[in-house]
C-alpha cells in the first residue's frame, strides 16, 4: 500500500493513514440543504447499522459532528438519566473518560477499576451487578488503547443482559475492524467514530441505539449541540443534519464504506488488522521488545511495547528518528511503566509493517541502543 | 470562477463553494498528535487573532470541533455564569438559539426581540441596560442571516462598552468577509466558523475571546467536550488539539487563509462579495423580485428576496429548476412571508452571478411564472 503523496504513515489508533480514494471524494463541495448530500447521510447510516447487524426496525444510527468523545457524551446524556446508576469497567484511560462524563452530567456511577490493563472480568461484573441493585446500565470500551487491550465483550454483554441491564459499549477504535453483531450480542448503545477501522477522515462519530433508548432521552441532554434524541429526531423528519455537518468528511466516510466492503467487510479487514498485528509483534520481540499484554490480550488495532531499559533509548528522540523514516508511532499512555504504542489500522499492511521493522533496527543504531533478550518480557 | 468537478455553485451561507486548492489540501493524512499538524494549528490560531486585529495578550482563538452552534455554545458556556444575566438581542434564527443555549445551561437572560429582521438599535439597548442593571452581558448576532441583515454592531458595542459590559457577537456568517476590528471595536466574545468567509470546509468554529474571560471560565462548563476553557488549556500546554481534530479540515482551512490573505484579506473579500450581492440584488430587481430588506441593511453575505405572489411560483418546483441549471439556492427562513435566499460568499463573483440570474429567468418561464413591477416592492 502507499500513500498518494510522500508523507508518513500514520501507526496511530485514528486519524490514521486513508487510501486517496478516501481523501479524493472530499474534492467537491456539497450543500448540507440539498437532497444529494441528504442520500449520503442516509446511506452511511443504513450501511452502518447493517454492518452492526443491527434490526433497523429496533436501533437507529446517529452520526454526531465532532470527535469521538463528542459521540460519547451524547450517547451517554441520551442513554442515562439522572435516578440511573452507570457501572463505568474502567481499564485505561476512556473507561476513565466516561466516568468523568457521568460525574459532569450528574449522573450516578460506580466503577469497576483494573488499573492500567487488566481486563474486567464476566464474574467480577456479576458480582457488581448482584451486590447493587440498583445499576440500571453498564459501561464497556471494547479496545482499550491506552494499552490495546480488547475486553471480553461478548462474555460481559451476557452477564450485563442476564441481569437485565443497559449495556454501552464504546467500540470507538474496534468497529468495523473486529467483528460485532447486534444480532447475536445484547448490546444496546455502541458508539464508534469515522477514523478508525472504517478508515475515514476524522470529523464526526456515531452512535448505534436501541430505538427505545433514544425516545426515552427526549428532554434529557446537557447541551444542545450534543442532543442525540434532537439529532436523530430532526434527521428522521427533514434527512438533514440538525446543525451544519462535516460534508466532505461524512463523503468520504460513504467512500471509506465502499472500500471496507470491497475488503470483505469486518471479516476482510479484521484479518489484515490481524496480519499486521502478527507481523508487528513477531519482528518487534525478534529486534527485542517485550508487549505489555499477553498474546491472548493483544487487540489487531494497537500494540503497547515497553521502552527498553537502556538509558540511550528516550521516547521523543525514539519518534524523532522513526518520523524522519517515514513512520508516525504513539506515545505510551500507562501510569506506571514506560511504553510506546503503535497502530495496526489504517492503509497498512504486513509489507509496511516490515519497513517499518527495517526503520526501527535502523533507528535504534543510530540512537545507540542495542536490545538483548532481557528486555522481552514485561 | 470555475468549480473543479461539474457541481452546482452553492449560494448558501455556508457550506459554500471552496477553491480547488482547498480541497486539494486535504490529499494528505496529518497525525493529529505530530508537530506538524501542530504547527498548523498554532498559525490558524495567530493568523484569526491578526484578522480580528486582536492584540494576542489580551485574546486567546480557541477552535473547537463541530458546527458553529458548537462553537457558540462553548463560548456562551465559558463567558457567563449563572450569576450573570444576559441581553439576548434577537431578529431572527440564531438569536434565538443563543437564548435556547442559554435556557438549556441555567443561565439568566432577558431578550429583545425585533421579530424578523428588524435590526436592535443602540438607543434600546442603553435602555434596557439601564432598566436592567443586573444585565452583565449582552449577545449581538452581527450578520444575522435568516433575514441577511447586518446588525449594526460598532454602535451597539459602544453602548455596551459604555454600560460597562461584555459584548459576546455569534459573527458567524460574517467574520472575514465584513470588517471587524477589536482594536477599534469593544467585543469581548466573538464567535465564526471555517467554512463561512474565510471559505474553508466545515468541522470546526473558533471561539476569539478575551483571556481573562477564559480563565474564568475554568470549571463553568456544563460540558467535557464543549469546555472552551479545558481546549484552550490542553492547547496552551500541549500544542494539541484536547480530543481528535478535524485533521483535513484544519489544513483545508490553513490553505483558505492563504487565499484569503492574497485577495487583499478582509477588505478585497468585502469587496468582492459587496460586487456580488449588488449584482445580485440589482439583476433581481429587473427581473421583478424585491428584497425584504432596503439597501441600508442589505448584508454582502446573504439577501432575502421574497417569493412572487404568482400562484405558479413554489419553491421546492424553483430550488430543482435552478439545480438542473448548476445552482443551489437556501430556502427562507421567515414567519411571516413566503422568501427565499441567495447567498454571495464562496467562490463566487459578479460573472456567477450573472450567470445565475440567466438561469432564473430561464427557470421561471419554465414555471410559466411571469412577473411584473408589483412584485418588486415588499
Amino acid at each position: 500500500m502507499t500513500n498518494s503523496i510522500k508523507e508518513p504513515y500514520l501507526l496511530t489508533p485514528g486519524p490514521l493513514t486513508t487510501s486517496h480514494a478516501t481523501k479524493a471524494a472530499m474534492l467537491r463541495d456539497w450543500g448540507s440543504w440539498d437532497d444529494d448530500f441528504n442520500q449520503v447521510t442516509a446511506d452511511v447510516r443504513t450501511q452502518l447499522l447493517a454492518m452492526a447487524e443491527a434490526a433497523s426496525g429496533e436501533y437507529a444510527c446517529v452520526p454526531m459532528q465532532g470527535s469521538g468523545t463528542f459521540a460519547v457524551e451524547s450517547a451517554l446524556a441520551c442513554a442515562t438519566d439522572p435516578n440511573d446508576k452507570v457501572l463505568v469497567l474502567m481499564n485505561g484511560a476512556y473507561g476513565k473518560r466516561a466516568a468523568q462524563l457521568l460525574h459532569m452530567m450528574g449522573r450516578r456511577y460506580v466503577t469497576l477499576d483494573k488499573g492500567d490493563y487488566l481486563p474486567p472480568q464476566p464474574n467480577e461484573v456479576a458480582v457488581l451487578l448482584e451486590q447493587y441493585p440498583e445499576i440500571t446500565s453498564v459501561f464497556l470500551v471494547h479496545c482499550e488503547t491506552s494499552s490495546g487491550i480488547l475486553n471480553p465483550l461478548e462474555a460481559i454483554a451476557e452477564v450485563v443482559h442476564t441481569h437485565g441491564k443497559t449495556l454501552i459499549v464504546d467500540a470507538m477504535s474496534s468497529f468495523g475492524g473486529v467483528p460485532i453483531s447486534l444480532a447475536k450480542t445484547p448490546i444496546d448503545v455502541l458508539v464508534s467514530s469515522a477514523n478508525k477501522c472504517i478508515e475515514g477522515v476524522p470529523g464526526f462519530g456515531f452512535v448505534i441505539i436501541r430505538k427505545a433508548l433514544l425516545e426515552a432521552g427526549k428532554g434529557r441532554a446537557h447541551s444542545l449541540s450534543l442532543d442525540l434524541y434532537a439529532q436523530w429526531e430532526y434527521m428522521e423528519r427533514t434527512g438533514q443534519w440538525r446543525f451544519t455537518p462535516p460534508t466532505h468528511t461524512v463523503v468520504a466516510f460513504q467512500t471509506a464504506l465502499a472500500q471496507h466492503r470491497e475488503e470483505g467487510g469486518v471479516r476482510g479487514r479484521c484479518a489484515r488488522y490481524t496480519r499486521n498485528r502478527d507481523a508487528l509483534v513477531k519482528g518487534m520481540r525478534a529486534i527485542g521488545f517485550g508487549t505489555l499484554l499477553e498474546d491472548g490480550w493483544l487487540s489487531p488495532i494497537i500494540t503497547t511495547f515497553l521502552s527498553p531499559n537502556d538509558p540511550a533509548f528516550e521516547f521523543n528522540a525514539f519518534y524523532a528518528a522513526l518520523k524522519s523514516r517515514g513512520f508516525l508511532i504513539y506515545p505510551g499512555k500507562l501510569t506506571e511503566v514506560e511504553s510506546f504504542r503503535i497502530g495496526c489500522i489504517g492503509q497498512l499492511d504486513a509489507a509496511v509493517m516490515e519497513t517499518l521493522l527495517v526503520a526501527m533496527q535502523d533507528a535504534l543504531s543510530e540512537m545507540g541502543v542495542f536490545l538483548s533478550s532481557h528486555s522481552r518480557s514485561a
